[in-house]
């Protein structure tokens, strides 16, 4: 209810902030007898990982998990799976310095105002590092629904500020810090390396998605597959906008041409990015958010201090020049855990289900 | 958790199918003591209500609604509010040709698929029809906080299919039939004639605020005062896309740009949108949605069967060539909902809290 | 969240008061397919009707159930079944009386300080008469319960004021208006008679069962069966305990005798009541209940009013001398929807668990 | 969902077993501004510590408490506080031997069952060990009910076995190992010796209160107080039955005796224990449950095994032979933290309440 738990049949209840001794989350309601081990959530947490190329925040965090409980003997029990990671590389001396006052586009002035106190150090609870046991989480889903339902999650870099990048193959995407998908990347690192110069900060824009999904997933009326989508990706740090298949291009389309043909062999268009009526069809889904600039930038901006007078505030520290750029292992966890509620959340009112005819694009819940 | 609950604290069970005797809502959690009528939801059910113009669905409902419990002598009392409106103009047999197949852009396939079975008639569950009862609770919360914090919630059209919509004055937007702030819409409406006579349909593009907002609604990690936006508005029949504030636009600004300066006389842009962290800044809410083209068309289109034969459909019946019209009160609706949910759960755990400062743009809750 | 919702899963929401224009539930999470009539749940709710006997209150109400949603063509159809009973014989002027005083043992007091008003029309929200949309809504999980799982609930009267009743065959309690496990009730109709002559009121024991109860449902660590179950029972107004299998009979029990032996043919007892660790073994549920004494009785009671001064109050109006009478059908149902609820949670999170051994008491989930 | 949180405004997430790495719980929705350290939760935790006398379990577990987030400076900041235990004294060896056994009266059985596998060491997360973080829990709402309402939780022994214990004075309470109210134990003591030579366990009876209740607190009609205090207590191991105020002796009262007459100066007696028509009245919370045996005893049970085969199973390890002992400040911290959810769900709705009346018998929220 205060908003720290994801879910609700598949629950993740995450703690900890930027620079307290640890962070971490609580799953519960993972199915039991699933394989499990700290090396299965790892790589995940390696890809989101600070410090690991030029054009993210040089900030050094091992992001190490461990698994505190529910597995047994290598396999999930059924029980809650707590898992930590410890916080390692905490200058909080950087930070000193804007306690008293509120960055522009932070959350700095919004929390003083909730709860009449904030922890300053590197953003407190309002830190981007709290999504790390959201990687962490969604490895554990993304598992489950790769050997149950043969899933995939992948996402990739669309845009990063006014750099259009077109789609080539999945294939590029692990071999760049940006993960797009193309082969050449120079035009972006030249960007980047201009914008870190310049001490300012860009937006982006990231495609996620997943492929294998069983039809019928999602509530019809409010929690609704893609509104439950919705609600995740605009829950992650900085994104302002979230689409669904067609997105905002919709809004300029017409009924003959949005409405996806269904034919014996499959829908001829994907359209409805894998949603109608806010249900699975079993086609992808197919997600786009749009994240807006780092707000943590060296030029100098103005605000107002504690005592509400006029002051500027540069914010120095370790910061992504680009919060786009780690974003996207995040936003395909986010994906993967809306998803493994839904799966659970359907087989409880409908594991008895036996539909009329096969679905035409993907295998059946 | 099957859906049909929007809310935690102010928590609107919704019930009813397009064609079945009746719809409705349970209100769960509204204060106590609020003088409370028909005549304060009414007028708002009018707004959405069909059959008003020439350009939305023929219909005929007179959306009369009835208060079944929770008010006493013209007060609430704190217990539910069952609010019903019967149907009454369900013509079923316009729907009993299309039961066998499947509506290209519409809920019938995902359906079937989800529960085995399906009540084809108008749509039956899937139907927007049943945003009618959001409405009605919408005005309960709409009432509530206009006395309690003197907030108000208003919408207008930005776009329909190609034609942008300028924003001349919210004062036109009763004026004509498509809640367009513009004088002149004689534009828009030879446009919806056009389509009409092809039989076809489009897109549109909506615009929701709050003003005066408390500092200090949403939770900051998941349920964000933005993502529980996100989630009404992508929850909302035929919604493809939801921006706050600057919204997509933010993927090409730069952090100097975008980050809102504070002042002592308020926040000096919005480019947030009235959100930061998660939290609400004081600022309006400034909400946008993309909502696809009417799925119900009477041009033929290309689907399959339930024996999985192909087979090719059209849609008669009475339907919105641009349901995106009737979408604006909805839309206001949903937003007094979420911000109703929001000031409770914000008070539950921070009742007590003294901020240092005073807010800067708005009244602190 | 504000207690008018019961259940997760197979969540009902209850609204109505006791003299308004109608009660009723939604319940929500109802597996489609189940045929659903009317004819299902009148019986239950004529068992549970007030006016069928002179030792209940002599309040005339018809109780007829109306399916408003949810059900298409006989089945139900996975979306929320509302269910709606109109009051008809609301006899307000009987409690015009008692609006400015406190009648002892009742809920007056408590509603005017939670709420700052309250309905005093026969209780309003507080009234026994709420009870009968749940009784509704536990025909509708007692069907498919006993449909999926052959299932059958069952209560009886333990005890009636002073007089012990000792069980003889569950044959004999639709043959008495007590639902009495004997066959003959002579002595109970004289102890009501006496007790309704000199205008007072005695408590009731209770005893409800499950049988054909799948091994494995209930939560490990707070949502157990058992915590659930007491929780709904404890919830039934006029309800002060509730005991599980051998209850407080179990203080004085010893480890060697209360532990419920295992054969390879079964439990050898059942002073676990059929729930082991919160989680049912596959044995009987057994629970058993206490009711307090009306509170409503024509004898005067020192009491205050709403100006906090010393009155006397003398409740009028038709209200049963023994509440525990009606209440065996009510907590039968209150048994059935907790076990429905969470036979849907346990697929939800072990549909695919194949465990090692069969049960040895009841057919596995 | 899968039942393990407590409470939904101050909910507590546990985690953990037995014999694994550590133990916990992460706190979401405590108030900010709390002042706190483990300083103020140790000594709640050391009270139920085993090891503390030969009356108990001879484990030796210091059960140290860390806290990983949440606090700033010594202050709650109103997210999430995690709270960890490390497990350092688990002999799994103890249990190798019954890991292919059932162990009457234990959860072994039902746990298999559920989930297919168990994680036999210690009773893995049916262990009672896991009551250790609601205690830490408890200790952070008793601190916040103390300063924010003056309130204050108690509890002590009723019963041990055949033994009824008079109530003498709390002041005993904590001078004697079984939290009995009554200065000289030693008939206690001769039992406990007894019991344990022969190999056997006894149950027991406690009592719980809460002083300086606010009135208004519980839901009218799901989650009433009464009721949530009875899921609390019977989803507490072992306890088998719950009894709030006069409980099951109210089953042979009279009406004229039980509903308790109101006076200027207050209530005139507390039959209600506290609560009438599931609200708070103002008068002390007064709770008695009954628990069960200690199943874990090392006399010979007849059992089977994994195989379904007929066997005996003999419990070594280091077991409580009467568990009840220890149950005292659990119960009591079960009760803060129900009333602690009770007070924020309160103010969620009535924040802006004002009754016409003062409270007779207590502060009003």
């Amino acid at each position: 209810m205060s908003g720290n738990t994801f879910g609700t049949l598949f629950a993740v209840t995450n703690f900890g902030e930027s620079h307290g001794p640890a962070i971490g989350c609580v799953i519960d309601g993972c199915p039991p007898g699933l394989e499990l081990s700290e090396a299965d959530i790892q790589p995940d947490l390696d890809r989101r990982r600070p410090g690991t190329s030029r054009h993210v925040t040089q900030r050094q965090e091992e992001d190490k998990v461990e698994i505190l409980s529910g597995v047994y003997e290598g396999q999930t029990t059924g029980t809650p799976i707590c898992l930590l990671i410890r916080n390692t590389d905490q200058r909080s001396k950087d930070y000193s310095e804007i306690a008293q006052t509120f960055r522009p586009g932070h959350a700095d002035y919004t929390y003083l105002h909730k709860y009449g106190l904030r922890d300053p150090r590197g953003g407190g609870r309002s830190s981007a590092r709290l999504t790390a046991p959201m990687v962490a989480a969604g490895a554990v889903a993304k598992k489950w629904l790769a050997r149950r339902h043969g899933m995939a999650f992948r996402g990739c870099m669309q845009q990063v500020g006014e750099i259009a990048i077109p789609f080539e193959s999945w294939d590029h995407v692990p071999n760049n810090p940006f993960f797009a998908p193309v082969a050449d990347v120079s035009q972006l690192e030249a960007y980047m390396d201009q914008l870190r110069k310049a001490g300012d900060s860009c937006g982006a824009r990231i495609r996620v998605t997943a492929t294998n999904v069983p039809v019928g997933l999602g509530e019809p009326l409010f929690d609704k597959l893609d509104a439950d989508i919705a609600w995740a990706m605009m829950g992650l740090n900085a994104v302002k906008g979230v689409e669904i298949g067609a997105g905002f291009q919709s809004v300029v389309q017409r009924g003959t041409t949005h409405g996806d043909s269904l034919t014996p062999q499959g829908f001829a268009t994907n359209n409805a990015g894998g949603v109608l009526g806010g249900i699975s069809t079993g086609q992808d889904l197919e997600v786009s958010i749009a994240i807006k600039p780092t707000s943590s930038i060296i030029s100098p901006r103005d605000t107002i201090n504690t005592k509400g007078e006029a002051t500027q505030v540069v914010t120095k520290g370790r910061h992504d020049p680009c919060v786009g750029i780690r974003a996207t292992p995040i936003a395909e966890a986010l994906l993967a855990l809306v998803v493994m509620d839904h799966v659970l959340r359907h087989r409880a009112q409908n594991a008895d289900v036996q539909p009329a005819l096969p679905p035409i694009a993907a295998s059946f819940l």
